[in-house]
């Protein structure tokens, strides 16, 4: 029978940005014995890469804008968590009374630009997303790799809303050692009929299942994705935003 | 370590009309000596629940409308499909040269009124969606809870395209004994700071992670979910569509 299994990764320390996440990592399985195979796709949310990247930011260092200041006001919300919303987006799709709906720097459509200051000790403090996941991706994957001396893939997740849907769920805002996509396009059914149309987003399916595990009151920032089947290669994230022109989702 | 396990239940026969899926189910189940667990989510795709509950067409049987006509002469399709896809559908979102993108009467936005003929032995036939997907799913759970004497909830999924993002994932049309939605609203982190906003679409997530195991050109059309933690309830599936006016990533 085909299996997969979500391992939920505990007895990892308050992550800073001294910490070291491929060390902390392998050593957190090594304690709880659970060692890593070829194959394994390390889940890592968000938030832990963040904290290691140094991207917290703590509000009392920003200047808001006017435009900060005036959504602020409606919104009933900080003007200098505004500001690092507005700084980090390239456009604003929505808004309402509560919430901004932004295109961030990467081009991902989500709340505050990603940025929130659930699970951070200080609570005059934000944390942004990475820079750039994809490269925070690639250079953990690079750590683990060397430390396991085995080829593993790595996935950083956050956690996004979605259109026509009620609720969140986890996705793929960074990927290094797996193709995000699969594509079956020209590939046969069991009955032989050609499936087009057909490409998986392979790399969301498994940020939304380790979101299963990854709660966020939770103390399990990683899990471990066993048994899926993926092939090798050197996309990125970034292959997971849709251009305008193709998108009648919108 | 919490964990947990997607099994993909193969050794199922070809589905039609007279299948009693429940029946079928536990039985490879059983030859598979993979007993089933008090909790266990049963992931069940679409197309074996629309095959069992008689819901193919024969496009000989279908008359396509003048509005079928034209947008399949703009769209190089069979009118008779289009006849379908309009016919399952409330409205038309958008449109292009291959696809349409429509609301379907039970309320879910994806391409062609979730009607295709993947997995359809005879190729003038296609399958639409259940009539209720929430009802399919209570049925096949009340079966299922009666052979075998255990608690088990049921998801009924399919693949979706998203707004924004590339690729299809699998969401949860259908969903009986466990509350889809997570509510996260008011309750703290680990540093104390309340989590507002925080709704995840638990149902999704579990069928977004079958997906990685159900992939349309494998036999492999029902996944059993153990270790998700869910609470129990009466929720169903109508409840993860959101409501035009609570949507701003539309």
């Amino acid at each position: 029978m085909p299996a997969i299994e979500l391992i939920g990764l505990e007895g990892l320390p308050e992550i800073d940005q001294r910490a070291e996440l491929g060390d902390l990592i392998a050593s957190a399985a090594n304690e709880a014995q659970r060692n890593f195979v070829a194959g394994d796709i390390v889940v890592v949310a968000q938030k832990i890469i963040s904290k290691a990247e140094g991207r917290l930011v703590k509000l009392d260092s920003v200047t808001p804008s006017g435009m900060a200041r005036e959504i602020a006001a409606r919104q009933q919300r900080d003007p200098r968590l505004v500001e690092l919303i507005l700084s980090e987006s390239k456009r604003i799709v929505r808004m309402d009374s509560r919430v901004l709906i932004t295109e961030t720097r990467h081009g991902f459509v989500c709340a505050n630009s990603g940025i929130d200051h659930s699970n951070i000790p200080d609570s005059d403090t934000v944390a942004l997303l990475p820079e750039d996941a994809d490269r925070s991706a690639q250079q953990l994957r690079s750590k683990l790799v060397e430390l396991l001396g085995l080829p593993v893939a790595v996935i950083i997740t956050d956690t996004f809303g979605r259109a026509w849907r009620e609720g969140l769920v986890n996705v793929a805002i960074g990927v290094s050692g797996l193709e995000p996509l699969v594509d079956y396009r020209g590939s046969e059914d069991d009955h032989g009929h050609v499936l087009n149309a057909t490409v998986l987003a392979l790399a969301d399916e498994v940020a939304a299942a380790s979101g299963l595990i990854m709660r966020k009151s939770s103390r399990i920032p990683v899990v471990i994705a066993r048994g899926v089947r993926y092939q090798v290669g050197d996309g990125n994230a970034s292959a997971l935003i849709r251009p305008k022109e193709r998108d009648l989702f919108r």
